[in-house]
């Protein structure tokens, strides 16, 4: 499995022209640029576009054309067939660079048997989450009623949980009764949802310079167009923030902003204010993936704080503090815009999942809790600073020293491009996360994200020591 | 709540021009046949269009636009507002008629208290579930390993429950790899990734009339443009399934057969053969819904079955009769969609809901899930002749006898309308299902769909009863 996917990866970075070629028609399907039934650039422009014989492209072509992804039409040229969107998709992942396909994380993270080692992996291991209060929650849940077992949740999903993740937002400012609330899946449904609810195909949206990767799948899934703006130890550039707004008009701004991913940053009141502003002055909304909150030692500023859920949108989920296995997440708008939602979440997933949400409810009322994320926290503190240490010995650098969570964005040494380090770790079983797959302007080709729970076996650094020793 | 909805009701059925010019707009962006920055019909045009005056035209459209569903460029017309669709979908429920929304089924029965009774809901209370055997399980699950408790779900799901789903669909004649099967959260969400593979905004997708109201939501979601063709109790009518593929060329055609929903039809072998064939005449992908499959007695004809997979989709889930609590469902598949369908999982959801998936195992896996089966498909059938009795005598005809399942498809006797019964009834607190729900074409006036495990309480008939003598 792995030594294939490996063996592909040559194929098409060392590879041919024709191959190129074929890429990046390949990449233009899977992005929607171009779709079903648009007619190719005919085969002079585009070997002008990438540089090459018009008989490359011609070649290329022709086997796009054997593998159904486009057809010809004599006389008028090449157009993309009616399936291409889904062997696009499909053959996006093996055939392109993986090391810089948003995919690429998520499916080896999620793919690797238990032995393989994890670091580029954005998740807690097992042994680090509240596996007692977990058992506990279960045994109290084969004692419930019938319906906690048996039945759909209700639209906006429980209420007692819903009444408990209010607090919990109080605690840090943010004002929402429990009817703003509405239960999701996965942080990521309610990501996507809202994205249902708020775009239309073509529309723009804005994301950080990094950002967490899946947002630019689950964007590409929209059809949405995607540009970003630079991040800084303080929040997004406002300058370029400023700029993009007026170039582009985003309709929407999806960021972190208490700990950022992949950097760590926290953003300053002083951004936060200078982007709310800006917000309210070009009519963008904001989603503000908050699901790291629990990891913070202290109450960082957040846009839904500020802005009071007027143009900001909160989410959260406990996939991270609590069980990633029991999927429950949620979403804090204003009220006018749940009623949609609510529709939405039933045309597309029906009932919530109840037995997820009186697990979390379950285990966050459990009194350990508190106890487990203290400790938690101090761990991951501890972590943060032995892996800070071993990495620098290796001349690999922290890009700044993040005041909570999990990660660490740091950069190679000596201009070595972070796809090939991780291409390499993964021969040795090891998941890294290299940085252009958290960059949509390709701008972090030397860096690397760490999870510092992840690090705990020593192999990590010997493999990274050794790829680097080699490159230097 | 109930009273204000009621209220609402009365407003907008028996409500002036203005609204009723007002829900005509709202139902074409909801619809998505008027998307953001489109221009409306001119208020002259319009006017001839719905048969009123052009001052009704002219109070509709400022009202929408004191909403903020349109805008107004002076010297230009109105033009849908960037929020409207948003707006449209939260308001198309309580302003409209709701018994013809395909919301309102699924709402009413998913916010009702348990002391409601919803005879119109599409699963079985929770004491017909297999209650000891979800408390077993969960009490096993309690002392597995770690990462069952702690991690994601692998992409396609877990094994050795995707190699059970491969043996069970095996029995049904179904040929499908476990490598062609991918877990997903529910059997909604597996016909929701579909979409996003198959579809291009604006494609047709062919359903039957009537069928499962939600995929009327569903699609409407994804911006298809939906029809429909008339379903016989053998199957969809031949004939004009053909004219309907010649003449819209539909992408995608959604169905269930075994049991089919709301109808309790069965597909004949000679339908289901005629179906493939002008499937692979016209180019059509098929999505066969199956998650009624276990309340069979016997087994009937699969399209997936006599096609192989090879332009069929087969879907599953275990809500109707596992729990609807723990959400898992599955789609089976071309091994070479599935690659694409991994990545659209990961990009709206990241990892699947690994416990649930567990849980499910165990269910199955469970020496007692067999018989439990078994006594709830005699306990079903004996339901199901003591509610036709009943209906009988109040002179509710069922359409067909079905051969297994939850529903009874039902005409009212002297062409009453279903809607006000169940408008009616909602007063009473019981939750009835309509036909035009289930109908695109608004051909089912006159029917109700009743789930008989639901219909136990003698309330439900006196009911009934009452409302059909003051109609008759």
């Amino acid at each position: 499995m792995v030594s294939d996917s490996i063996r592909m990866l040559d194929e098409s970075t060392g590879g041919t022209r024709v191959s190129m070629v074929m890429a990046a028609i390949r990449q233009r399907i899977a992005g929607r640029s171009l779709t079903s039934g648009d007619k190719l650039p005919s085969i002079r422009s585009f070997a002008g576009t990438m540089q090459v014989s018009t008989s490359t492209v011609v070649e290329a072509y022709d086997r796009l054309a054997a593998e159904g992804v486009i057809q010809s039409r004599p006389g008028s040229g090449f157009y993309v067939a009616s399936q291409a969107a889904a062997l696009a998709l499909s053959e996006v992942g093996p055939k392109l660079d993986r090391a810089i396909d948003p995919f690429w994380v998520s499916r080896q993270s999620l793919e690797a048997r238990s032995a393989e080692l994890k670091p580029g992996c954005g998740w807690l291991p097992p042994s680090w989450l509240p596996d007692d209060g977990m058992r506990r929650a279960l045994r109290t849940l084969s004692r419930a009623a019938g319906p906690a077992l048996a039945e759909y949740d209700a639209p906006l999903g429980l209420p007692p949980l819903r009444q408990l993740i209010s607090r919990r937002m109080g605690e840090r400012g943010i004002e929402a009764s429990p009817d703003q609330i509405m239960l999701t899946e996965s942080g990521t449904q309610a990501i996507d949802l809202l994205c249902r609810l708020l775009l239309e195909p073509g529309d723009t949206v804005l994301v950080d310079d990094p950002c967490y990767f899946n947002f630019h799948a689950l964007l590409r899934a929209h059809r949405a167009r995607c540009i970003s703006v630079p991040y800084t130890p303080a929040g997004p550039d406002v300058e370029l923030f400023a700029q993009a707004l007026r170039d582009h008009r985003p309709r929407l701004y999806i960021t972190n902003s208490a700990i950022h991913n992949p950097t760590g940053a926290t953003l300053s009141p002083v951004t936060a204010h200078r982007v709310l502003k800006l917000a309210e002055q070009f009519g963008l909304t904001i989603i503000e993936d908050d699901i790291f909150a629990d990891f913070e030692h202290a109450v960082s500023p957040r846009l839904a704080a500020f802005d009071g859920l007027d143009r900001v949108i909160h989410i959260g989920s406990f996939s991270k503090t609590l069980s990633a296995a029991a999927r429950c997440g949620f979403i804090a708008a204003r009220r006018d815009w749940i009623e949609g939602l609510i529709d939405l979440k039933i045309a597309t997933s029906l009932g919530g999942g109840r037995l997820s949400a009186e697990l979390v409810l379950n285990l966050l009322r459990d009194g350990g809790y508190r106890k487990h994320m203290e400790a938690l926290r101090q761990r991951l503190s501890r972590a943060m600073g032995e892996v800070t240490t071993r990495l620098k010995a290796l001349g690999i650098e922290p890009w700044l020293e993040p005041q909570a969570g999990l990660f660490l964005w740091c950069r190679l040494p000596d201009s070595i491009d972070a796809a090939d380090v991780a291409r390499e770790a993964l021969v040795e079983n090891i998941v890294l996360a290299p940085g252009n797959v958290f960059s949509l302007a390709q701008s972090a080709t030397g860096f690397l994200r760490f999870n510092v729970s992840q690090c705990e076996d020593s192999r990590v650094f010997d493999v990274l020591g050794r790829s680097i020793a080699r490159r230097r």
